[in-house]
């Protein structure tokens, strides 16, 4: 696809080429991401970030992308869209706000919302997430991060088995990271949820219909054994019927190092969408990962700079540009 | 008027020829607006957002004018003004956020509060809209956008017809407009309002005493006629004394492609103050008005940055250096 | 000490040569504050912002230290920390905010939530006050400006007579002042307040520990006599146990030009930490001392710029790079 005056809507968008050619701009991030030098590529260019819905990593990430290419943000988060609550229409908001930037990344609390804006939109608009449709840049950084680690552990990324664990059936991340790995080649796929939470049959069908093996259990034990990739996700006690369903649950998918120990190769890669939540009642990833070398969850952060950094590049037609704009740094930093 | 180091607080404070030389410099902004080039003049200076009020468009297109300079914004919104309700007074926030910025763009809630607090700032305040008094910019882009698609279409700015419609009682902005088209030469105001929202007579009187011609009337489609421009706006029901007398008006004022077709010149240039309400009981512009070439409410809140920039440009007194500081837009943009 | 990489959380960091060191530092930001000429040193870096609790002037004052240095920020307001509220841990918020940003400033109402961050963080975080523990860059504005106000003065740093005036228990900034200033020689405090709110005995043991002298009254004109510096803070009624005990002290700690003009020296500073209340039943500092050439409030809080651009310049490594990264101001100030 070409990318340039586009909009980033849905993963439906992308075939395998287009994801791969994302994650190639995304990897020649890495120098400025690492503070090796600084990109002054989008200097003097303006990003409207409009928040309806908060969502604090994902907006700071968004900004920081666009400030590392050198560009500014202007922030609109929560409520604070007043002109909304006097009836006035997304298409309306669209018009006046891409008169004012040069990409808009955009979230909010309602399906297709974004589309929606992005139809009154006179330059590109990401989606940083809309409802319990997409957030497409989570699916990218995911999928990227699997890519980059399996390198790291000098791992052929073919043949890759991922194991998908949580509520499967609600989670929008494991949704849309199951479709996108769905473009490459020879996946496997296990899906761990309880039975009231499993993956929805339209999702695994895009799976197997694409050619991947996918098994399904209940078992967290079973379902650890033999991965290249775990990626956790938590289990929300209110999802279920009855609390006595609840209860046949509860605990039940928490990896801990002892855990990891049993029952996961020694180099699966452990990853997650954050925020895990740790406190006691939940805590789906235990802290005592945190020494655990495969725990790539804070890398899968710091790749969601460099995934939205490719995408801003590319729709604003840059991509083959940055090694003109470069500029060295001039402060410490310990990232490199 | 000198603009270096000067607040800007109200209309009053310009004479035709400040307008003209504000308007004159907006137009200068045009390249570094639609992306053929960007100014690199105010880079290392900043300026003070503070909407104690919310207003996101407002609070955007300042910010946008001010990063299309160069310059940085740092934000503040709503009831984030911690140390005021610490009873702190406006001349001591101004003294403290004044020795931050060098600038300061304002909006507040209550009248005059901005230049209560512009008399303890060390920089110059720029007015974005003090509660029922004023919101000088406004008026200022509204003029700019009527001079401007009089260019357009080749006609001249003398003999100037303008319909202004709806809520002329308690419209801050149709207020603004008019006393400022007033410094100009033969005009002719048309007052389209409901009896009980007619124009103020001193806003009549000044436009009057300008030696303009003016005519009041409540009935919208023979206020349509033969005019330049039909500035619309929002007739709210609540206004109303009694629900028997709104529901007199419910419906009237509703510009409809139809409408325009019937009533309007084919050249006649629609506005609106924004936000329009698209909600089917108010829509008093309507969404098939969308393809009217002559819609010009979408160019009209792109001009508010280019007056922004403007105003910025002259009270800082660098209207003059703008060529020196331009460089090229690496990325692309469909906006020139 | 070393500063570069290192975390500002405390006072008790540092020793008498780094505060020296800091405000050495913070001495040569004084041409970048004044718009003489402007840095680039910190171009294409980027600073999180985090005040889970509100405060403006704070937050501005660090936003405006790291635009000076040329820097940009990305900032997060009150309550817009939503993934805590999903159970996330500070620990993992560091690790995931510090792969955003080059430095982090916090603000938090917890004690020692600020520490508990800096220890997931991959950045240097500067403490912007957490709750009843710190708030050091205060400490260190307030004894920058005592010491620029004795070389306005041409009065010698040696033998300072300081009055700390007002709720000395529960007042952080006090404390934290009488701590700073208690590493250099020879000082001299009286601290005058209410006997409910007196100096904690902590304190004042640290003070006379390190060689000072240290005198205690409850009566202000007294205590007002004979200093270099009077440190103004607000008494608030709710902090008696009874309504009598408050009315014993109501007014009574208030200082006025006839006060100042009947008991201090002429040459008197007079600082505070702002807000003043100035409202009618607070007024601790009486709007009629506005001319006075010794109110020293305002530089005060310009001083916390240049403090905060140090201290960002000193953990970033770059404070013997200034003079490398300056450009010309382009546009009129009347600071200079």
């Amino acid at each position: 696809m070409e990318f340039q005056g586009q909009h980033i809507l849905s993963i439906d968008q992308f075939d395998r080429e287009a994801v791969e050619n994302i994650l190639r701009v995304a990897e020649q991030m890495a120098p400025y991401t690492s503070r090796q030098k600084r990109s002054t590529l989008l200097e003097g260019a303006t990003l409207a970030s409009l928040f309806f819905e908060p969502s604090t990593r994902t907006r700071i990430s968004f900004a920081s992308a666009f400030n590392l290419l050198g560009g500014k943000v202007m922030e609109t988060v929560g409520i604070d869209i007043s002109s909304l609550s006097k009836g006035e229409s997304l298409f309306d908001t669209a018009q006046v706000v891409s008169g004012y930037a040069d990409a808009v990344v955009m979230r909010h609390s309602e399906a297709f919302s974004v589309a929606e804006f992005a139809a009154g939109s006179r330059v590109p608009v990401l989606n940083g997430g809309d409802g319990a449709n997409e957030h497409p840049t989570q699916a990218l950084l995911d999928s990227y991060t699997i890519f980059s680690e399996l390198k790291r552990l000098g791992k052929p990324a073919s043949k890759l088995r991922v194991a998908l664990v949580g509520d499967l059936k609600n989670g929008r991340t494991v949704h849309s990271l199951s479709r996108l790995l769905s473009l490459f080649p020879k996946m496997e796929f296990t899906f761990v949820a309880p039975n009231a939470l499993t993956m929805p049959e339209k999702i695994m069908a895009i799976c197997e219909n694409a050619g991947h093996r996918i098994s399904i259990t209940q078992d967290f034990s079973s379902g650890l054994q033999n991965q290249d990739v775990v990626y956790m996700t938590r289990v929300q006690e209110e999802r279920f019927d009855t609390q006595e369903e609840a209860n046949l649950y509860r605990g039940k998918y928490r990896l801990t190092q002892p855990i990891y120990d049993q029952y996961c190769n020694p180099d699966t890669i452990i990853m997650h969408p954050l925020p895990r939540d740790s406190r006691p009642e939940a805590n789906e990833l235990s802290d005592d990962l945190n020494r655990n070398p495969n725990l790539a969850i804070f890398r899968q952060s710091d790749n969601g700079v460099k995934i939205r950094m490719a995408l801003f590049a590319l729709v604003l037609g840059v991509e083959n540009k940055l090694a003109q704009y470069e500029a060295p740094v001039t402060w410490y930093s310990n990232k490199s």
